[in-house]
């Protein structure tokens, strides 16, 4: 059976698009005959259904350079897995941007419509752009060759946590506010801060600015609000200014990030709380009523500006945690706006 | 009972001492009378036990600053958990540097010559230097107030794994060797790289660039050993540089640190595997003699340059994943030699 090299396709004949399109799947048919990728005929080629791409076994594709070795490794893999594939070029399939192989269903082929995954195949040391995350599947290649899949899928965050909080008081410290003899609902309904003990509540400096955005806080002489106050009328008054400021002096922009996420979160009734022991900004309660009767905290976030490049190395570590500690990990990237991105374990 | 604030020393009088030292470890003696730091006049004052030091209360030393917050949670905590302690000032404890409590253990005080640990506070924000990690607790302190003990050690690291290989030639792909019909040793006694199949195992960069410098490996052009090499007869040749310059280009500086530490573990009788599925650069196995009864990789080993700087975030993180999967984090901190650290949680 004749293939030959053609630029970035292999050409083969209607003999080959009935041996290996009709039946299993591989390449694309023109005219009748089937174009090839390298990387699918450097597999054909390793299973022995074919013997060379002009001249070149699968040892020679891949030493060549002509076939990249990390996406002959996921091919392989997901061939060994029992699913058809196709690469993702433009004209073989629908939206082929940001990923390099559109994965069917088991059983099913490039002939039928469904898809099951779109794979972006990425070796362990290339960056991952935050924006090429949502809707596809990362295959990484680590340096051993062994393949971890992630999941990436853009969502929504939201809950039903929602409780009123008369006006405190507190005192700005270096990186905390204390508030002394605070009304219970603070900690005990709403869930802001730590409790030093019975008579006192400590607030971080984001829950701090965030409250005190809200009208609830003042510190260092704000004006306390003495009702309760709908989460719709902010006061630019109460310390916010001031919380705000140390917030940037002990945390630079991150500041400014966070305690965006921090008030998107508890805007959308999900009580965001430090990650600090699972080594993210938060973790989070979709549904507080009281600190009596908390249940398992469901996610956890980490907030990043929405051009941040990842290393697969620190996503695997984020991913792997959070799994281990049953809760999924979720990116909060912000831009103009803030987009949730939910990173999971994938056993295609 | 009077206290007055001296530069940065409460002084009390002999009284105070019989009170406070004789009977509960504060403080530190001086001519019969009692010198206290300020974080434990505050906490005496937060007890009850004294009314104000210079009129001024708990309250009023955490918001001058006179008392450090982040020192008051942490000497709070370890007296709850009912030990005395001793803020690490010069002439108060022996070695004071690096730390800031010398804590001691439970039913004994500053009259004893026992040490439980040696402890120092970190803010959550804080940079914490390597070199400062070994012999040390540290006490994290979180933006939520809440704490988190990390027990430092300096340790070593040796194993009984040893498997001569006999000669094999690879391909040098773009950040991997393939090795076609390797001998049988190479992957199943001495655990090097990962099969592709029966027929060809791939290696790492680190670990092509290790076996070369043994004279084991040979790729493109180089020559490669035909018998086996005890792993002191070192042979520049076989690709050697050719793979470490490719380990350059794609990882920079940090290939250099990696494969020292991999030499360092594989010529310590251990063998290191890719850490990526746990973020990081390797995980261990002490005693391998085949693949096919490998057991529990022990430890988890993060590479950095010996001036690194940790966010305790990453220390936290890096430290609950390891915990989460039964292994225990040991940094390797790479200078003129290596210096291992382990890391574990701890609960005083």
């Amino acid at each position: 059976m004749q293939l030959t090299l053609d630029g970035d396709v292999v050409r083969a004949d209607s003999r080959a698009r009935e041996r290996f399109y009709d039946s299993r799947g591989y390449g694309r048919v023109r005219d009748g005959d089937l174009d090839l990728a390298p990387v699918e005929a450097a597999h054909l080629c390793y299973r022995g259904d074919i013997d060379a791409v002009d001249g070149m076994d699968t040892r020679e594709l891949l030493a060549s350079g002509a076939v990249s070795a990390v996406d002959f490794l996921v091919y392989k893999d997901l061939r060994d897995r029992g699913f058809y594939l196709t690469p993702a070029r433009e004209g073989w399939v629908d939206e082929p941007g940001g990923v390099d192989f559109v994965v069917y269903p088991r059983g099913q082929g490039p002939w039928d419509d469904a898809v099951a995954y779109r794979v972006r195949v990425v070796g362990e040391r290339d960056d991952v752009p935050a924006a090429a995350l949502g809707d596809c599947a990362l295959a990484v290649v680590d340096e051993e060759s062994e393949l971890t899949y992630l999941d990436t899928n853009t969502r929504t965050v939201e809950g039903t946590s929602a409780a009123d909080v008369p006006g405190v008081r507190g005192e700005l410290l270096a990186e905390r506010v204390l508030c002394w003899d605070p009304p219970a609902p603070l900690y005990r309904r709403a869930f802001y801060g730590q409790r030093l003990d019975e008579d006192a509540v400590q607030l971080s400096l984001v829950e701090a600015a965030y409250l005190a955005r809200e009208g609830v806080l003042s510190v260092d002489g704000g004006e306390p609000s003495d009702a309760k106050r709908p989460s719709s009328a902010r006061s630019a008054d109460g310390g916010a200014d001031a919380i705000a400021e140390r917030g940037r002096d002990v945390e630079g922009d991150r500041f400014d990030r966070r305690l965006r996420v921090y008030a998107a979160l508890r805007d959308a009734g999900v009580v965001p709380k430090t990650g600090f022991k699972f080594g993210a900004d938060f973790r989070t309660y979709a549904d507080v009523e009281s600190v009596d009767d908390l249940g398992h905290s469901e996610l956890l976030v980490r907030v990043l500006p929405a051009d941040h490049a990842f290393e697969p190395r620190d996503l695997a570590l984020d991913v792997r945690l959070a799994h281990g500690v049953r809760k999924t990990m979720v990116f909060a990237l912000v831009d103009d706006g803030i987009e949730w991105v939910q990173v999971e374990r994938l056993t295609p």
